[in-house]
């Protein structure tokens, strides 16, 4: 029953004391469990232990190019043959890069700062301070690179649609130095919410202030689903296209957590207009990428549909871990009032929140009895959430029995931490 | 003998139509030579095709690291153990990165100019107009982002022992807007200099009058030698530690020429001081490189002196490419005094002086019987070479029998486009 139901005092207390003992039961069992970051497992890196060897030594051309040798400094054709219908764009439109979209992000906002955006060039570091919206909870390293070049970041509330929308339009319209909004469309980092059609279309079609606004739309999760009724996204591109801003949006995304995470191949996609621009400027930056790991790709992966069935068993393994996660809160949780969650149709976290105030409290206390969770915050800019309740939830890393154990000890933190919260209330 | 004791007109009339006549006797066959770039050839690629077969599928971990997970941004341990020697450097001062040494000196500029360099918090971009300087003849891409980025580029002449110290001592202590200089220290692009010591002692203790002044030293030829007395070059970090300037110096390498251009392993090293405040800034750019090639290069190499004798296999292939050229030059060229050209110990160039005025004249003519050379001007800023003269020869990619008719063909080039030039001025 809801702990707020219950108004008898010693009720609580007696229910705070055998949660408190329940707590020292787990921290007596010197527990050393990280789950502070979305990070795939084992199991599901050994599906593509393929790529360690579908390349001879003699098969290193692709199309006429050696690809140990320099150049394509866009990528290999192949490669964009093979990632370019995940994606939904043409061939026209998409680079392909390392092993990081996070630096393909970062380099476009670098760029952007020293150089301007492709068709306006007016260096956004020329016009004093600017700013980014951040639908949060959200990805802490998109933050990080705000906060890391001084750009001022403006937390925007997420529904279950997407980003609050209306205060996106109002904030974009009226604001010359919102230059630039992070979104993370499909299974949202940490919500694992998909934004919904109209939320595409008025992202595609709003009024912008600064004609030099960009949409940097991180598609990190686009093939990454745990149902097998996937959501859909709309295409931001085409819907730009169609509202007359073709050149609104990047398109970020990678196969980190398709083949490798450290050893992935990142893409970017966006207008021809903007991806023609972007290649002559990454050019001065290199030569090309590594085009053996990108045909390495292709021979493992062949085509897209193969990409697809892959990703099925991906979530073979993570779906018994998210529903672990959700079956232990249920059970421990749902009656109580005092947590609520998510249950994402793909992605890699479960999102948390608690009551308004104990979310730092509930990672502290977890991280006593040896849980490291991500830093409380940590979903927001600055890493201050400001009702502090969200707690990110990476269910893939640990084997199921750790997750166990860890969501476990952690409803056990929220209970203690919960109850001492109500009880000074009372 | 020497074109310019011919005294007799008809003499050097009839010279210039006989070699008119072997220019369109080239042109008649209709060549397609490309030595545009400075690109190994299939036999030195070939060396490496172990890195295909050399990680076998279970064989992912790297002290206890899963290296095809996320992590370890500055690089795999066992890596910077293997390449630190090679550039003589401390584990400490090394980041291992991703397959582009150039993306690491772009991104050490594009830092500098967001962020200021470490130590220094003060963004080169908020300074108004800087300035770099550019020993020249030198490598284009160097100079390409400077231009890239609006840094004014000074020349600075190359002697024998490096770039005009007494002219670069002048400036970097008189001019404030001076931050940086480029330097291809070994075998330098395309002269195929070694810095003397006298030469790096001074780069190191020269007084800068800007505190953030720095040197941008590119050892990409470290040990691409052409014979077995290879030349040394003093350790740039260790000279300017020793001259109370230990931050100076971005030393940057790859194993590009090594292993392979496309899909290498590049690193840069410095002060441990200015290395631990980029490992915290390249963790906003990355979640870290492709550890799986890294480890490759660990598995290929093992061990720096292995790498040592895998370069001597290079230079087998090599030396015989450039005793090719010399030979041709020697026998077309030598007793005319109408160009001179460098015998590198190393790296991958010849550097052809020919007379004033007339070097992208060559190249055009060159280019209109079917080869490709590297344009004129290329090796200076802005791609203006003041005296028109210098031609970049890259001996590496073609096979032998083509760059025999290549540098013959360049031969009577040059021989057409002189004797043009001293009968006009007869």
């Amino acid at each position: 029953m809801s702990l707020f139901n219950i108004s008898d005092k010693n009720q609580l207390k007696s229910m705070y004391n055998n949660v408190v003992k329940k707590y020292e039961a787990y921290k007596a069992l010197n527990l050393n469990l990280d789950m502070t970051r979305g990070k795939p497992c084992t199991e599901q890196l050994d599906l593509a232990s393929g790529l360690f060897t579908c390349l001879a030594e003699d098969d290193y051309k692709a199309g006429g190019v050696d690809c140990r040798n320099y150049g394509l400094v866009d990528g290999l054709p192949e490669a964009k043959a093979l990632f370019a219908p995940i994606i939904e764009v043409s061939q026209e439109q998409i680079i392909i890069g390392g092993n990081s979209s996070l630096s393909m992000m970062y380099d476009t906002i670098a760029r952007a700062l020293l150089k301007g955006v492709p068709g306006v060039n007016e260096p956004w570091s020329a016009k004093g301070k600017i700013k980014f919206l951040c639908p949060s909870p959200g990805y802490d390293r998109h933050f990080a690179i705000c906060e890391h070049f001084g750009i001022e970041m403006i937390t925007i509330e997420m529904t279950v649609f997407g980003p609050d929308m209306d205060e996106v339009e109002k904030l974009v319209a009226s604001d010359e130095s919102i230059k630039g909004m992070w979104c993370i469309p499909k299974y949202s980092n940490p919500d694992g919410i998909t934004y919904s059609d109209e939320t595409v279309d008025r992202l595609a079609s709003m009024t912008a202030k600064a004609k030099d606004f960009r949409i940097f739309w991180d598609n990190a999760y686009v093939v990454h689903h745990l149902t097998d009724t996937p959501d859909r996204l709309k295409n931001i591109l085409e819907a730009c296209e169609k509202a007359g801003n073709p050149d609104r949006a990047f398109v970020f995304a990678s196969s980190s957590k398709i083949s490798f995470s450290g050893a992935g191949v990142a893409m970017m996609a966006s207008s021809e207009n903007n991806i023609n621009v972007i290649k002559k400027q990454i050019l001065i930056q290199s030569i090309g990428p590594d085009k053996l790991n990108q045909l390495r790709h292709v021979r493992f992966f062949e085509t897209a549909d193969n990409i697809m069935v892959h990703m099925q068993k991906h979530a073979f393994i993570l779906k018994p871990k998210f529903e672990k996660v959700l079956n232990i809160l249920e059970t421990e949780l749902a009656d109580k009032q005092i947590a609520s969650w998510t249950k994402p149709n793909g992605g890699y976290f479960i999102s948390l929140n608690v009551l308004d105030g104990c979310a730092a409290a509930i990672v502290a206390k977890a991280a006593e009895a040896g849980l490291i969770l991500t830093s409380a915050g940590a979903t927001f800019p600055y890493g201050k959430d400001p009702r502090d309740r969200n707690i990110r939830i990476a269910p893939t890393l640990p084997p199921i029995e750790e997750l166990q154990k860890a969501i476990g000890l952690l409803c056990i933190c929220i209970q203690v931490v919960s109850l001492e919260k109500i009880l000074k209330s009372n």
